[in-house]
């Protein structure tokens, strides 16, 4: 019966690999067809897991695999560009794990290997598919949060030091990737500041602050050696303020009916006492449909359907830009970047 | 009885003015001499509070009052220089608010005038005073946190709009002078991002990133537009990590025994899995006595006693130099601002 | 200027006379005229932050005192029937801390004292006078809960071992008191469990359920050896569910649009999947004014205008009744007693 | 290669089917063999999960399977007694969900019949093989507690209206198969109180007091109409206190070094002010492999070495008894039911 479905491959069964198999195994319209890893012990854990897969420690057999419709790639970022390219080349759909790629070249390539074959090409920004960022997208879209005036994310934990990213291009990813959704307006400026704490690795904390073109500040903190895992959002508008807790069992997103008068003059402003609760506080409903389910039906529609997923190659190529610019100025000490106009419009 | 106790008079009964009389009137040693205020309703609740103490409009008559040892000074910022100079000109010991000043200049001036009359002049860096920055000082000093990677401090509410102070010079002198009580070293370099999202009024938030001369990097996030309130400061070491979250009714301090293992070479470091959870929490018993009193305690001592206060005029000054290094960097977009050597040395 | 206001004198000046005397010297219309207590220290501490207050070891003095209007008494609850009768037949109004006395029959007493005498006699149920339990009172008097299915309270901390009173009379005596206030029902059963874990000393943790005449159920769990404080009640309605957490900074009440169908079969109840999230959770605002604040403006009100206070003799008499009964049950393995309709009637 | 190891039949494939087939296919030594379940959609899903098992719509067929070794039983609890009885006498081992049956003479049957033909028979009590519950059996026999003051249990929330149980076979289940586990001690009576809010329904919440022959007094509170989920168990000790809150991400487990001195006279202990923070707090690393994925395990090796589970028939029948004896009780409104020694005994 799997004859009918999308045939999916997916390349890396270590970390994530084995979540990607899993939600395929659960979604109508595809299967797991083949599974490829290096590693003997990934491989058996895929075996027990889904015995009927083809299972190869060469991805390339992945990839040559007739019974394979489309690619899931979950290895380490430096491999995404040549198993991505390849991948597009042989005529198979591509979802990759964030970041698209090293570098924002190696992703306007991978776009216009996508578009010139007519394939798609999806980037895994799973928190673009959960209930709670999509309601954010709504409230923003809809005028209730107003001007939006800051977003100021703390993204943290005790987590996998690794080899070829650092922090900001682990962690901070997400943000950039939720920001980019959810925002209609693209930065202008970025800051950034960190540290590598342990010789000859990678930045192991950063701070990064986003200048949008409208005023926004968008400031992200991210940090793998924190005691405690935190996965907190504030937003702060002119009409509400939103706080969104990840890791919030059931109240997900919290808006906040208070702020500040903007009508009123500075003179009023200063005078102004700003009481500490001003408003009512409402925690919408949240579907709590797993994001990554979501995701891949998500994909197996686009092709079905042959459309451009809402995590497409540009929103990818926007969020590697702006991990290149906060990278050259964490370097500096905070120095800020300005992002070229041409550069912003892609 | 109350001759041969200090007389304190109390110089602003707006917000904190209150707080102050009321712990000089529950600490031994002090009591309440006199209070003034421009503002009528303001004397009368000092009045009903107070019955006892000279009362004032005119901040000159407890300046002038004999019965005044001590003079308690809880004005707007901009006021504090001449208030204090005068005070300690009539041989009054001085306790300000905080920030001490709106100037470094101002500030070496009071220093200098307090140092020719031989009196006590003590800045109210308050959370110096709680029993869980007293606990974190000791838990540094002592090398159970081991080097200090990084300090995280969140501390935003929905605050006061204030005339004469942006946002750093209101919240973010509290980290300042916690971070010049507990880490026995200076920052090199401070880069700020923030914003005014209101024409015409000081900045209502801002991040703060101070670059230490052994490394450590500090983080202030500060804002006055924040729906929630947080008092919540990270402190990241090489041997165990803190959590200190002042809105916590017990544990306040909480010691996270888990981290990096930093002898494991850099190659090793990026294999190694940091585990979620490495070691046991520990929350340490925390003195719950009200700083304000412990605060007072101590300026009475000093007093008595012809000694330096914990947070002195020093302090107070090297609190402000920060504060202006920060807010040229903020009008910078964040351009780094080196500290000179000799001004650090203060 | 105080001779035109309410003199007011307080008996009691240990744990809790301090915050009546701060209160009643902090609202209009009233000050602090006399203080009594038996220890020394107690009465130094009065004397330095009521220094314009008569002071005297022996109640009596303030009970005779021709400046005391009212009487405020915060002594151990052997000690409130003598006091609070003496203060009541030499003619003054009286304000006594729960439980307002040691049986029913000594609150009855006390109520026809204060009646005959045409005195205001009201009981120290703070929590009544919290912008928190009469925003619940509304929200259930308005329908918005619908049928009040449950009412569960959680009041545990390390407490005070009290001599004269075991757990349920200094803990649940709060909740009896809100229950009292809050619903339109009266208990006909009451059901206690509970242990002394010391030979000699009074029960010291409790599990007391009240069956109300319309179906509700309430269950307070009291405990004085609880490692944690928790204030935490639960209020379950056919139309919506309320949490009220006291040692919340902000949002002390949240209301869930939530629960089940009651309009639903039997059988479709049983097979509707009530979902874990329903509809949306919002936190109205609440007066942070203080409670002890709020009283005493109110006890003034009523002596001022000869009217009955919202927590009069009656409602102390029930909150008693209650007691006594779950001290019965208590004693036979939580063996139900009901409540005989006459006393409900009291 | 699955020949090998043990053949797994999965009755029900409902709500916690797709669970046990997942930790079957996860875990070494044993294979998913064969599923059954009456629904279409059901057999669809399990279909495309585990392509590889025997799949039918009547369970006989996976009692029959000559390539199933063991039967887990997922289905209503009315079913339960039939279904392990039918796989016991097909000389199958079973792990039954909970509770184990409907009646305690059921649960004996069962018993018997796994001991005459000699295969493992396991009750799915999945809380007793997580690592807060056993970190806290080890704590509690190792002393650190000390003598057991009390066990205090929330475990509420919005939940499944089941057809053939009441909350109380639901939820509680959970905690008196922990307190079987964690406790050298049996129940010699018990209070229940409780109410059905939908005539016609099961009481769908509870209070049950259960009362130790050392002394220990536990309470469940369990409720199907809660807005919000709670998973809290306070452990009283004379040494030392627990907080056990499942929901927690990380610290799960909280010792609290506080109490009171119980080598106190009472009239000590009367004066005594126990202080609302005596000692520290600490938090135990707690192991955070699924539960699931143990029990799993643990159910394979007794298999093979034909040993005895530690949630064998004897702990599914103990929590059988304490329901009956609770439901009893509630059904007369918290009057103590006596549990018979002999029955204690089993």
């Amino acid at each position: 019966m799997n004859g009918s479905t999308i045939g999916v491959g997916i390349i890396g069964y270590g970390y994530w690999g084995p979540n990607l198999a899993r939600s395929v195994a659960g979604v109508d319209g595809c299967h797991v067809a083949a599974i490829a890893d290096g590693a003997e012990d990934a491989l058996a854990r895929a075996a027990k897991m889904h015995p009927s897969a083809h299972l190869s420690r060469d991805w390339r057999d992945v990839i040559a695999d007739p019974s394979v419709d489309a690619v899931m790639i979950a290895t380490p970022v430096r491999t995404h560009f040549e198993l991505a390219r390849a991948a597009l080349r042989a005529g198979k759909h591509v979802l990759v794990e964030k970041p698209m790629t090293e570098t924002s070249e190696e992703a306007s390539i991978l776009i216009e290997e996508a578009a010139r074959r007519n394939r798609v090409l999806m980037v895994d920004h799973t928190f673009v598919y959960t209930g709670a960022v999509q309601k954010i997208r709504d409230l923003i879209s809809l005028g209730i949060v107003g001007d939006i005036f800051y977003y100021d994310s703390t993204r943290i934990n005790l987590g996998l030091f690794q080899r070829d990213v650092n922090v900001m291009w682990d962690l901070a990813v997400h943000d950039l990737a939720i920001l980019d959704f959810v925002l209609d307006d693209k930065p202008v400026a970025i800051s950034a500041s960190g540290a590598d704490h342990f010789n000859g690795s990678r930045e192991n904390m950063a701070h990064i602050v986003l200048y949008f073109s409208r005023g926004t500040i968008a400031h992200l903190n991210v940090n793998w050696l924190a005691p405690v895992k935190v996965r907190r959002t504030l937003i702060g508008g002119s009409q509400r303020m939103i706080v969104y807790d990840d890791l919030e069992p059931s109240e997900k997103v919290k808006i906040y009916d208070r702020g500040v008068n903007v009508t009123a003059s500075p003179e009023q402003v200063y005078e102004m006492r700003v009481s500490y609760r001003i408003g009512d506080m409402w925690a919408p409903q949240i579907s709590v449909k797993e994001a990554l389910v979501t995701e891949v039906e998500h994909f197996v529609d686009c092709i079905a359907n042959n459309a451009l997923p809402l995590t497409n190659g540009h929103s990818g190529l926007a969020v590697i830009e702006y991990l290149e610019c906060a990278t050259q100025s964490l370097r500096q000490r905070g120095h800020p970047i300005e992002l070229a106009p041409l550069r912003r419009a892609s």
